[in-house]
């Protein structure tokens, strides 16, 4: 049977189950991204949602499509991340048994949140495709039942009622722009926002460095992925097996998906914070970072994107705050030449006090240095008020006769 | 006369004058902040309001009581944060002149998204009583309108607004916990709120370290205020001199003022960011810090608190974040002493790594050290899950014959 199991019927349904548990997120207007380009944004928070995702949208209607005997089996699922403490919450209302299977590099707050629902934890495997493995067995030995996080009927309908609710709260939206991993999300939001308004464009969003769904629907496309080089800050957008059913639904419903890099990602989070005062992870900032890049496509529009997730690491969110500094030039590294003999580093810092700029730390290096012996090197962080600001500083410390490199 | 000029008449008023300009900010619940001391707490968020605090609010209802005559010659405000927003961005709007007088320690990401608006920004004194000065100075030079931050019942009318909005979006809040600086936001909500439901109880918050409104209001009772030792968090309830109008409402419809040091507020702005996935300044957080500090008090109630505003630094929110991690164990800093020769510190970074630490930062200290010369010390930064996680390494590394000393 070709036909999608899915409609707006079956999602109107679920967003009916919901009531009294799920909450209904606020969608807010962006200004801060919108105004230089002419877009209205609107921002959907599921980063507000129980378990700080939408994740528990589409894990509650699979679960409460089960037969009273599968639950009384006990239910299972697999992820690092999101999915896990999104049926963990559920499982631990409706008093189910919940195991899941987690990937040996998942981080201990994750793991420790979703044992904090009482679900049973497996660490299993290096990879997602292990820990799968891992829950095959476990099925078949105990007789669980799967809680798919995105290949499944009952968890996109579940997430399809994003949708209901962005173009009940503003029903003048015209453009969609939503994350996709696996599609779930995705192919939910499109069933709903089509049905409800067949007008309306809907774009997915992935990684550059995974671009698994383009590959899949825009085969025709020469698309080379961009390799990261380092560990990636949108997980939950970096999916390599995209699900069969989101890939048919997405086929019809899509506009385009757009490529975003994982420096578009880090910009995104740091925008939220700062101008939009909310806490995105990677792939709930997604949707944001498509508009940074991809602005131009979407002049003259009425946008709604979903921050789909908020669960950062409070390590990683601080240093994305710092890095964005960096880049914005309001934090500089400078290394200094001077004399080295008293007073020589009293110049430098009064030079630097007397700009403007605020020292933030300060290191000596004498020994590997290339200099002679009479000279040393000081390495030196600056806050500055921006790329401007710094070249002064960089200026007068040269003026004063002071040689200045700027360390990137 | 000692009648109040305002009432909930005005309030209401205000409201109508603020459609379509100032945002109807979203009230959510707060289960992570109430569920273990079984307070229903919603939160009101005004961090998302325009200019990020919600004194863009009662500067709005101030500039449209203003004369045509008024309005042409200009404004003036003295700020050195939000208030400063607020006033600029309506002027800005409705294309008045606007004078801004700032201290000269005003940060300047502030300056500058305050300049954003097209303010004039006049940087003067050390002290905000300084900048009055020379605002009263231009006042009566250039003939100017002060738009004053807190002492003003049309100020005061527009922060009301904000309890309007709240029993309206849960009517069943009955009790609301108020950041308290000036007293305008305190005092315009507690009018309103008091006349739709007389039941409600007000409760303020000030920063134990300059608890001015609690002197203010309560001289009887011997209240030692703690001085802070460095730099405040919470500037936006640092005010030395409550507001007389203020002073006058609260005294009237005031519960009792909560002091909380701003050990309370560093945590609050952490625990709004990991688990409430929202950015708030200081004061912003002040009522989650009265929630985490005097929870025992509103056991069984359903508490509206404000998140008042969003604006903080970058830099300080990531350093907040990493400090909380500190003060939860997970974070830490470990002091070894070790034979100087090759593999000692192989021997140490295995096990540490063997325990599931995650190794952040290493440092040798070779020359500044009372152990004898064959020894040296290392300072080693090391992720855990905990404290008891961190104690787990610690004995590990004195087991195998490492000494060992936890640094604070």
């Amino acid at each position: 049977m070709n036909k999608i199991p899915i409609n707006l019927t079956r999602i109107q349904k679920a967003a009916t189950q919901m009531t009294g548990i799920i909450n209904q997120t606020p969608l807010i207007t962006a200004p801060w991204l919108g105004r230089a380009r002419k877009i209205q944004v609107h921002l959907k928070l599921e980063n507000l949602q129980i378990t700080g995702s939408f994740k528990s949208r589409g894990a509650l209607i699979k679960i409460l499509s089960l037969s009273k005997e599968q639950l009384d089996r006990g239910i299972i699922a697999v992820s690092a991340g999101n999915h896990a403490q999104g049926v963990a919450v559920h499982a631990q209302r409706l008093g189910i048994n919940a195991t899941i299977v987690m990937p040996a590099h998942t981080p201990v707050a994750k793991i420790e949140q979703t044992a904090s629902f009482g679900a049973r934890i497996v660490i299993y495997g290096e990879t997602l495709t292990q820990s799968f493995e891992k829950a095959n067995t476990l099925i078949e030995e105990e007789n669980l039942t799967l809680i798919h996080p995105y290949d499944d009927p009952f968890v996109i309908a579940g997430q399809g009622t994003i949708a209901l609710e962005m173009l009940t709260q503003c029903p003048e939206i015209d453009t969609l722009i939503i994350p996709i991993g696996g599609g779930g999300l995705c192919s939910g939001m499109a069933i709903a926002a089509k049905a409800i308004k067949p007008s309306i464009e809907i774009y997915g969003v992935q990684s550059i460095h995974c671009p698994s769904m383009i590959q899949a629907l825009y085969s025709e496309r020469s698309f080379i992925p961009q390799e990261l080089h380092r560990i990636p800050i949108a997980e939950g957008i970096m999916v390599k097996n995209p699900g069969q059913l989101p890939q048919k639904i997405l086929k019809e419903h899509l506009t385009d998906i757009l490529a975003i890099s994982d420096d578009h990602i880090e910009d995104a989070i740091d925008k939220l914070v700062t101008c939009g005062k909310l806490v995105a992870e990677g792939a709930g900032a997604a949707g944001v970072a498509a508009l940074l890049a991809h602005g131009e496509r979407f002049k003259g529009k009425t946008v709604g994107t979903v921050i789909c997730g908020g669960n950062i690491d409070s390590r990683i969110l601080s240093s994305e705050l710092m890095r964005a500094l960096v880049r914005q030039g309001k934090l500089i590294r400078l290394q200094i030449q001077l004399h080295d003999n008293p007073g020589s580093l009293g110049k430098i810092t009064k030079i630097i006090g007397d700009e403007g700029g605020n020292i933030f730390e300060l290191t000596h290096q004498r020994y590997f240095s290339h200099l002679t012996i009479k000279m040393t090197e000081v390495d030196v962080c600056i806050e500055t008020r921006g790329t401007e600001h710094a070249r002064q500083i960089i200026h007068q410390l040269q003026v004063e006769s002071f040689p200045t490199k700027f360390v990137e």
